[in-house]
């Protein structure tokens, strides 16, 4: 069962991928950094090319035929996405950048404009930077106060350390959902729940869950979730926000100027309704539209079967992996079927630098990141400096992990050689 | 010569642009909306595929191939930009979303940490609204106040006014460089001299001028600087914010997240050196290397030869717009040989809705903007509800100004039977 899943699903959507079809060094190219950033589908490049050549406009001011086209795409990609996770209104959905962007939006809007000092923000410890550091500015400004959720010894959330920070005093919680190094899936629905009976707001980062699995943000009732398109099949410059409705609603203005206004006087301004309140300027529309597109190629592929195959691929990974003793992984081991945590192996390897392993695994075409992954305070505490990273998406096989792992493996040997 | 510039600049680049090969309700497409955004040459588009479908990986933290080339190709198209604009230095150039964003940047970042209650931002009248809400909500929160400038008896820029509006208490002058409603070119250069005396910063909104003329910043010298990427041949989700380095320098950072730091800690973080220090989470890498082409593809025509054709446009724009007596066109008429304004007319027709307007030029394949364009209290100035306006581009002929003439007449002509 699971070895047709995986032929048939990477058999199935590999030539979507143009770029993988090509050499590095003289090596096909194996693509293992999809934590990073993901490969793009002809599908969407396609949507892109189309919008520029058939359909450019600018959106919600113009009555002429190219501008209706363009709004309607726009508009229409916000629908696709609010589809996508479940919101129960597309207003809900508010377009940014990036996931920084979002919840950056969050910090200016909500918390700056609520944090009182004293306010407790509840974070982890493996928070990616963008979870960190716009609190970091907003504790600085208001005077509310950070607290973090270490580690169990699986190195996965600590949840009954997170219940014993709760109390009135605590106003926010932001957690990722899945961690970019660590691997583990929080359990961000009992975090809501626990959040809320003191009255807190909670903030999801689903940068490396909504690209990977099926979101229900209803089903989770987190207050705010943000997820970036580059991530999940779509163009760069282009990432969202889902906010409930009320809350949304309540918050005031980010950024300033067209498109999230009512009615502008020279002294001062009425705002716009939910969710172009949110979205100032000429947005990213070319790229939003190529988001709704990806999130039609993934939800055609069926986002239950891409996390089953990834599992799959999971299982396979760490079972190779295994196999070479230098390794350090980080954070929990997959569960006998390969469930329980996402798609990536983050290691170092005895005293190689994980610089050195990525350069090398490079020369043999296989793209591996090295480095503190945005998470540098989860590596102090993990005291590591640096780890290498391999990331999988559903476009991977079986046979890049053999010629990753045989490249780790040669990698490994040549520095025990030169080092050992 | 002019008629062999207009045959020369227009045949050469029309095949460039796919889009405007078209009909519309069956007639060809005349797009003349270049203000509210621009269509993109195939250039720019190839740019967009290339990245996507051989180079795209995350920037800066990668040392695998893909990544070392989505850096370069990223970090190239700043040094392209920087060049265009003649920046002194390429740190001196901020990728945002778009103008909007960098003008917020210059709010939250500057402004919120500089201005005092009783501190002055001087303004104009004619200001997009992106140029005016960021600062009414900074004027809100630091108690400083805002001044605008009107406009002389040619509705145009009153230089007198302005003058007499500084003193030692202006910090910020924040002007549009050319009018995306008047279309009159404010004398920014003085604007800066002038401010400079009174030690107020000036920043200049050059959307509507750095796609149509050749800008140097360190001739102007202005502090800060933002255009579009959209306006001037690029995708939409790119702009970018230009500004003196030992100011950004000493600007605090806007948003918070990965790429903008140089230490995460728990609790506190430390910045990374300009630029990055102003662009949080992954950035729009493919848009900003499709900025990068499309200041090439403008380079390659030459902004001196592109902004000679419009003028030759503007002179004969504004030669058949005076055989329609119904009309009333805002701002400064051109000169002679067509200078001194933009290629751009905003006009109302009688009685006339300008939404009705554009819905019949529309049927004729002619796309105009009707609407307050993103000014408002400008139109509240001008005592005009809304206006229709036609902007023209380097690819824009003679013959499509014929043909937008003809079917504004035919739709006058209707209306006045209608209500006449």
């Amino acid at each position: 069962m699971t070895i047709i899943q995986e032929k048939t699903l990477s058999a199935r959507t590999r030539p979507d991928f143009p770029i993988l079809n090509q050499t590095i060094h003289g090596q096909p190219l194996v693509y293992l950094d999809n934590a990073a950033t993901s490969q793009k589908p002809i599908a969407v490049l396609e949507a892109l090319r189309q919008y520029y050549e058939h359909d450019n406009a600018n959106v919600h001011r113009g009555v002429h035929t190219l501008s209706s086209r363009a709004t309607d795409a726009y508009e229409g990609a916000r629908d696709q996405v609010a589809a996508f996770v479940k919101a129960a209104s597309r207003q809900e959905i508010v377009f940014t950048r990036n996931a920084s962007e979002a919840i950056n939006l969050v910090a200016y809007s909500w918390a700056l404009s609520t944090l009182k000092p004293g306010d407790e923000i509840v974070l982890s410890v493996m928070e990616h930077h963008s979870n960190l550091v716009p609190w970091q500015m907003m504790a600085q400004r208001t005077g509310a106060v950070l607290q973090h959720v270490e580690l169990t010894e699986t190195e996965e959330f600590d949840f009954e350390q997170f219940k014993s920070l709760l109390s009135e005093k605590t106003k926010l919680v932001a957690v990722v959902h899945v961690s970019n190094t660590l691997g583990c899936i929080n359990p961000v629905k009992e975090i809501c729940v626990e959040a809320h009976k003191v009255g807190a707001r909670v903030l999801i980062d689903a940068c490396q869950s909504v690209p990977h699995m099926a979101i229900d943000v209803q089903e989770l009732d987190c207050d705010w979730l943000v997820a970036s398109g580059h991530k999940m099949c779509a163009p760069t410059g282009i990432g969202f926000l889902y906010g409930k409705l009320d809350l949304l609603r309540s918050q005031p203005p980010f950024m300033g100027g067209g498109e999230m206004i009512a009615d502008v006087f020279l002294d001062h301004s009425t705002y716009a309704d939910l969710p172009h309140k949110f979205e100032a300027g000429t947005p990213a529309i070319g790229e939003a539209i190529a988001l709704g597109a990806a999130v039609e190629y993934l939800s055609k592929i069926g986002m239950d079967q891409i996390h089953a195959y990834e599992e799959d691929l999971t299982r396979y990974l760490f079972r190779q992996l295994a196999t070479i003793p230098e390794l350090r992984i980080y954070g929990p081991k997959p569960n006998a079927d390969g469930s329980g945590r996402a798609a990536l192996a983050s290691f170092t390897a005895g005293g190689v630098h994980p610089h050195d392993l990525s350069t090398i695994l490079d020369q043999a075409g296989v793209a591996i990141r090295a480095g503190h992954h945005c998470t540098q305070p989860l590596h102090r505490y993990l005291k590591a400096q640096s780890t290498a990273r391999a990331s999988l998406y559903f476009y991977n096989t079986r046979e890049e992990i053999d010629v990753f792992v045989a490249a780790l493996k040669d990698a490994i040997e040549f520095f025990g050689g030169l080092f050992g």
